[in-house]
């Protein structure tokens, strides 16, 4: 049985290494390596370029190393009928929880607003209104989502959440459907995305959008943290909404172009929080043993756990 | 019965004027109003001037606005046997564990590095490790601070207090009296002052103690966050910290001198994150509600909750 990396941005190497420690009686190999691609019968994948699937015609799993498969269902290439599994594992929930505490935190309590006073040596005590003020909105309930909301709701944030079905989380208000939407977004103060990128999503972060949030409550105006997708965010938008006071800050981890360009006007604002596409991955330890145990349990049962809905789209 | 406001940087008038409301039975004065020094049994203060006590002979409580006392216990004319009665509520306790949970989880998050690389309109895909793998310190686990572990507790940081005597907060590594003190610092990454300002922890953030904290895992070096008083702080050797490398970073809501002067060099680093001593204050609503009930029940069986040991000084 072999399994072939096909990874961007990470060491094929490096991860190939830790999967043939962890399964020994397989062979593991990267795109740089001699092999048949008749003999392919696991893909492990990130970013899967234009020829990613072309001849792996015995190809059987397809594993993603990361939790968003938009990449993967998207391709134009991708074999039908093979199962795409996706990603998710406590370390990377953490990471990701960790990101949107941060960047929720950073905006209730006016990191932008001290930053500019603390250039011009200004000393003005405006006195941030505690957390259970504040209404934190989620969009995509899925284990990200759900992990970010318990948090944050015990931190005493009014959460609520945005999904496509109810998952009654304890202590979060859920508006379901799209029905909802409006209302879910004009009671919103931070407004958090975690969805999956489908076409229903896409450019969901948009000026018709940030105008429905609620105004007049969260000093300078609401914020919006977008961990998901670049393909969530409309970025003229963005712009324009940053420079004319719709949001008061914004918080991008993904962009529809990565790395982002060194021309966006994004890189310039002050109440632009960038991070290069960090927030949660996949670690190695985590990655290599839960696909291990995918790769035992199949061979074993034909089963797999977590195999995405190649339609829907996650 | 009459009860004076002395308020510095707060309305003593708004104050009078909900106390009135609360108490109607009561007189409540201002400084600039007509009384006699002789009439007034309750003392309502935040940071007394000099003469704040001068011909106050019938006083029979002193409430702080505050949960800080240390302007009044270390007051050269605060009268002996008067009772002075701390503040602290739960609108007081979020505020200050918002503070604390924002800046440290910002701090674990790199803020600073990636401002920095935003700037350069530099993408350096650095990932930060999860919540669980960062050593938080907090100094002092009275309620504060008992309050702003269980939270860090929560979000999976691994969170060990410093304080005086045990207090058994579930999940907390306790680190208990002076000698235990080094051990503390040699384990933390992130270090959390909410401590009482005696002359015990006058200027206990110092090179000296900065140098022990953890070196080599939180990237850019360990980082303080001081929410408890400029006294716990010697500001020389914070900036001395913060160029040579010993601290990764700062958040400083508290100064020796307040307004922080504009000649500070604190105010010119961008890994210094200063707010103007606004982390939490006693809100006028809660602060009205919580002396009127101390003021009802003194009334009624002489029995007064929060006394502060004076001679401690918290």
């Amino acid at each position: 049985m072999t399994m072939l990396m096909h990874l961007s941005d990470v060491s094929e190497r490096e991860w190939a290494d830790a999967f043939q420690k962890a399964l020994p009686n397989h062979k593991i190999v990267t795109r740089e390596d001699k092999f048949d691609l008749k003999e392919i019968k696991y893909l492990y994948v990130w970013k899967p370029e234009a020829d990613a699937f072309d001849g792996l015609v015995n190809l059987e799993v397809i594993f993603s190393l990361g939790a968003g498969v938009d990449g993967i269902v998207k391709h134009p290439k991708l074999p039908q009928g093979v199962p795409v599994v996706r990603f998710v594992d406590d370390e990377l929930t953490q990471c990701m929880t960790d990101y949107v505490v941060a960047n929720v935190a950073m905006h209730h309590r006016q990191a932008t607003r001290y930053k500019r006073d603390q250039t011009q040596r200004q000393w003005d005590q405006y006195y941030p209104e505690r957390a259970s003020t504040i209404n934190v909105g989620i969009m995509g309930l899925g284990q990200l989502g759900a992990d970010a909301a318990e948090k944050l709701n015990y931190l005493g944030y009014n959460v609520a959440g945005w999904a496509r079905s109810a998952k009654n989380i304890a202590g979060i208000e859920e508006f379901t459907g799209a029905e909802t939407f409006d209302a879910f977004l004009n009671r919103t103060d931070i407004l958090v995305c975690l969805l999956p990128l489908t076409p229903d999503t896409t450019d969901i972060l948009c000026m018709n959008n940030f105008k429905k949030l609620r105004r007049g409550h969260l000093p300078g105006g609401p914020c919006i943290v977008n961990a998901a997708r670049g393909g969530h965010q409309n970025e003229d938008d963005i712009v324009t909404a940053l420079l004319d006071g719709t949001l008061g800050a914004a918080s991008l981890d993904v962009f529809k172009v990565e790395p982002l360009p060194s021309t966006s006007a994004l890189w310039s604002f002050d109440n632009c929080y960038i991070t290069p596409h960090i927030a949660a991955i996949s670690g190695l330890d985590a990655g290599v043993r839960l696909v291990t145990e995918q790769i035992t349990r199949f061979e074993q049962s034909g089963e797999l756990k977590h195999v995405v809905d190649t339609k829907r789209g996650y």
